[in-house]
């Protein structure tokens, strides 16, 4: 899926799980997941009921819907920050380009953040009027809303540190080169890549992250637009201390992917090395039996499909065996001991088709595909059409050397190959059979029914 | 998918691709697919509207819906035959069993065609009421209702032969043991067999067949089952010819699967072997471009998803690549040489949660699962679970020696699954998005767009 691909009709979203159990599930922020109208249209669904009413937002009742990445707005409803933004005395039709994203240089001339070798100036927004200020506000302004005896979700998602990358005063200026940490990158990564790998290294974002100059520019400034993050959510936990919601409020703070910042000779996030695909995920979970755990860290393997089903089983929602893939983390979160069967492997999938590396491939989009699977050895990838890739997570651990053509393992790439095909059966494809239904299905049943098969 | 399982509600048939085409598409017969009405109402879908009409009929029209399977009826509308029965004067509640699935011995005593013994005995319904020849009366009516110029589609899907194994006069009676094809199975199978082949091998069904005095009792009343369908097809092909709909319709006679009957000691029709997975598959394309293929044999690998994408190409429609995971077949009707791009294998997959074997393996419904592919040297079939299967289907045409453990072909099977893991190329996870949108994405459209991505 690739930014605003639409999901099937009736694929279910948290929001949707949630919604029996009662709860009231709101989006402040992007989401980048909807629906198709057209095809809601076509099966005649009532397009003023609750369900079309969330085709742009992923299900969740877009409350504050800000996808803060296309210049101009792209989905019903994604332009509260423009207007607000007009509001306090930032004019044009599109500020959030004009203030928000660009800075200014000594000479006023206007700079725009789209360009890295801007990201020095301040933004041309007071910082209490940026994007990730903003958010947090309507984000208070939604809590604030609720009677504090009804269920809510609130998935606050902020689009900052992204493209266009400039941040506000004093956010812009807070880091320096000597905060950064040190680049994971080897010379030898550029003799004879995976063709795959060497596309992506040709990028122009790619290009820019691999020069030092470029790092030692963007990088402070990068780690002032999450440093403001961790102040906005200062704010915003305070505000749930001093009204009672802190004891009471699940809360996870995580990320749809890494960014690579010139680690392996790379920008952006596409592919598999743990700089893009190992994301935080930090889980308060206000429960008392949670207190055994609570202040630690949890080393088993997780995934971000298993974030839906915590939600549901914290909710008191019914985790829908025929369609949910992930686990739920409670376990993990009520116990320092791992349920004895918790998974061994991670897993993860990128479609590349409308990303540049699929010209200079010269692929058609249903090639652009490729997988992972990460046990706590190895981590193998899958990609059509070209070689696999193959790194020791243990010798290696900075995946510095692609064993993906080395002879000497080619007995573990065919494991980890079966490994990966059957990492499959967690998939579920018979959506529409309940999970009770099909485990009592069998000749029992058919029997019973009347249906003798193969009887002399 | 099960019979009867729900096909997600998005998902389109042979029917909705060519409705816009302008073509009435109608079921007489079994389908054992629908949607779940369940989540059309969750989905405010309108019951009353086209979609929701057909949601027990595959999208197709149910102009005779008979899944001929049921002892009892499932389905809505799926009860013209015991209505037809008792108009000609077979009483009862049931007489799709108590007269056209039973026979009677000499002494006039009934005897139920679910047991296999029973099979020598001629049905209790006259050859011109059974379920074929009514099936095909049907869909003359059908035929008849049309007007020559509007493009229609009939899904003609006859549910004998099936169990149970039992046909009317003078069909049960047609054929000896002298015209069973001899038996493909090896006493070397029954050494060491794979762990899911020896659990179908226990089934009733697979004990049953693997009897000699089984097969020479049902395989020449199996064998009149599909003497009646081939008299009746020519019915049918009579009455086209003297109304001239022969000369303007493509016809495909094709089965969902095929039966065991003993080879390989078993029963039914679950695993991978040929008598099971390769089906017979006639097409007759009226368009004199076929010519030069008339009356040939295409040895091409298809699979069965390649005619839905023949269908909409012959009638006209969108082939939505988005979507359509088969490839037409016109280019091989219409040339004897095939497209160079032509693939190169073919794939298959089971779920067999709901069959006796996942109780003998006591296996999660979902650990149910494998999967298949062949070339023209081999057969990979990946079990979720236990070992791999290979054939070398060169020097083991039959199938008789699994290489599935055996070291020397470690490199083979490493080569298979690699080749497994890249035929999910073709699987379309983005129904959403138009083939020419996904085509144009890239870093153009997002420049185009004013989203410039890591220049410096």
């Amino acid at each position: 899926m690739a930014n605003q691909d639409p999901t099937r009709i009736d694929e279910l979203t948290i929001a949707d799980y949630l919604q029996p159990a009662g709860y009231r599930s709101a989006l402040v922020g992007k989401t980048h997941s909807r629906k198709s109208l057209a095809q809601i249209r076509a099966l005649g669904i009532d397009p003023e009921s609750d369900f079309a009413r969330c085709v742009a937002s992923g299900g969740f009742e877009p409350y504050e819907l800000h996808e803060g990445l296309y210049p101009g707005a792209r989905a019903p409803g994604d332009n509260g920050y423009n207007a607000y933004l007009n509001s306090q005395g930032y004019a044009g039709s599109n500020p959030w380009h004009e203030y928000a994203n660009c800075g200014a240089d000594k000479n006023g001339n206007i700079r725009s953040g789209w360009q890295l070798r801007n990201s020095i100036y301040p933004a041309r927004v007071a910082e209490e009027h940026s994007e990730t200020t903003y958010l947090t506000n309507r984000a208070i302004e939604f809590l604030d809303q609720q009677d504090g005896d009804s269920p809510w979700c609130l998935h606050l998602s902020y689009i900052k540190p992204h493209w266009p990358l400039i941040a506000p005063a004093p956010y812009h200026d807070l880091y320096d080169v000597s905060d950064i940490q040190p680049v994971q990158r080897s010379e030898q990564e550029l003799d004879n890549p995976h063709p795959v790998y060497a596309a992506f290294m040709e990028q122009e974002y790619s290009e820019s992250f691999s020069r030092e100059d470029v790092r030692k520019r963007v990088i402070p400034v990068y780690m002032g637009l999450i440093r403001q993050i961790d102040d906005q959510l200062g704010r915003l936990f305070e505000y749930m201390k001093q009204t009672e919601m802190l004891e009471q409020t699940m809360i996870v703070f995580t990320s749809d992917h890494g960014d690579y910042l010139g680690d392996h000779w790379l920008g952006e996030k596409d592919l598999f090395h743990e700089a893009s695909v190992k994301i935080p995920l930090i889980i308060a979970d206000p429960d008392t039996i949670a207190d055994d755990t609570r202040g630690s860290v949890c080393n088993e393997m997780v995934e971000a499909v298993d974030l839906l089903p915590t939600f549901v089983e914290y909710g008191g929602g019914v985790i829908n065996r025929e369609r949910i893939e992930g686990q739920s983390l409670l376990p993990l979160l009520r116990s320092k001991i791992a349920p004895a069967d918790w998974r061994q492997f991670a897993f993860s999938e990128i479609d590349y088709s409308e990303r540049g590396a699929r010209s200079s491939l010269k692929l058609e989009p249903y090639d652009c595909r490729a997988l992972m699977i990460r046990d706590r050895h190895w981590k193998y990838i899958h990609h059509n059409l070209f070689r696999p890739q193959l790194f020791d997570m243990q010798k290696d651990p900075h995946e510095l050397i692609d064993l993906g053509d080395n002879p000497a393992y080619a007995k573990v790439r065919a494991d980890m190959r079966q490994l990966m095909l059957t990492a499959r059966r967690r998939l579920k494809p018979r959506i529409g059979t309940p999970y009770e239904n099909l485990a009592n299905m069998g000749p029992q049943q058919d029997e019973a029914q009347g249906i003798i098969i193969g009887r002399w």
